[in-house]
């Protein structure tokens, strides 16, 4: 696989995309991820669920993980998410020693990409123009509950 | 807070043990985890579900900080785990900013905790004989469901 945007991980990214403007529509915030083969073939996906379920731990990425099941087949997967993970993402990502992450924009937001890169995880930046005016909106409109997202001090 | 076990780390240490000892209960793997304040109040507890319910994301300090719901006081709380955090609930423990980590035991398996020492979370290590002992059992008894859930090759 290349390092830099296949059609597959474009696949994969739409149906991130498509996850975050399900999470918006919901009210929620908008960040959607898929976990999916080489080819673009989806095996799962999620969107951010802090809004819909309270749940803090439920962020595109991991729930994404969490639909994926018990597999073993982590390392050939490329998991795409609409925006740089965050520390616990990151972590999840390297705990099931995913290879390969497509990130749709870290403009608006840079997670633990460091932690990805010094793991070996091979990130490919998408830098996608609706994953930055979907996340820039939100943020400008709901800059307390994006504060709290990414756990900093009240925005 | 005192960097070496209070009162109140073990009351909640032991509020993490019988959490684990639930789910070796329930035929799961061993660890729990509990979240509290500093005098040892339990604010939420949780453990691996990864056999229970099949979410690989599902590991004992996620669990915790999924069932202590939306809040904004995470650093000045301690969270404590039989065992070492993994990348993933080291992630989650940095993405939510908590304090203080009293960790059970590393004897049997090291997480990131380098990586929430570069993040400046005050760690404590229990060192406890119960902790130490249910793990090396499990392990012993189930070295390919550990391997599974530390992302590791098959055992």
């Amino acid at each position: 696989m290349p390092d830099t945007l296949t059609e597959g991980d474009r696949h994969l990214l739409d149906a991130a995309i498509a996850q975050a403007e399900k999470s918006r529509r919901e009210g929620g915030i908008p960040i959607g991820a898929a976990l999916g083969t080489g080819d673009g073939t989806v095996l799962a996906v999620g969107h951010n669920l802090r809004v819909q379920t309270g749940d803090t731990t439920a962020h595109a990425e991991t729930v994404c993980l969490r639909h994926a099941g018990r597999r073993r087949d982590w390392p050939a997967l490329t998991l795409a998410t609409t925006l740089s993970p965050c520390a616990m993402c990151a972590g999840a990502t390297v705990l099931h020693q995913i290879g390969r992450v497509v990130i749709g924009e870290h403009q608006n937001y840079l997670g633990r990409e460091d932690w990805l890169a010094a793991e070996g995880a091979r990130l490919i930046l998408a830098d996608d123009e609706r994953c930055k005016i979907m996340m820039a909106e939100f943020i400008l409109q709901h800059p307390e509950l994006w504060a709290e997202d990414i756990g900093e001090p009240h925005a």
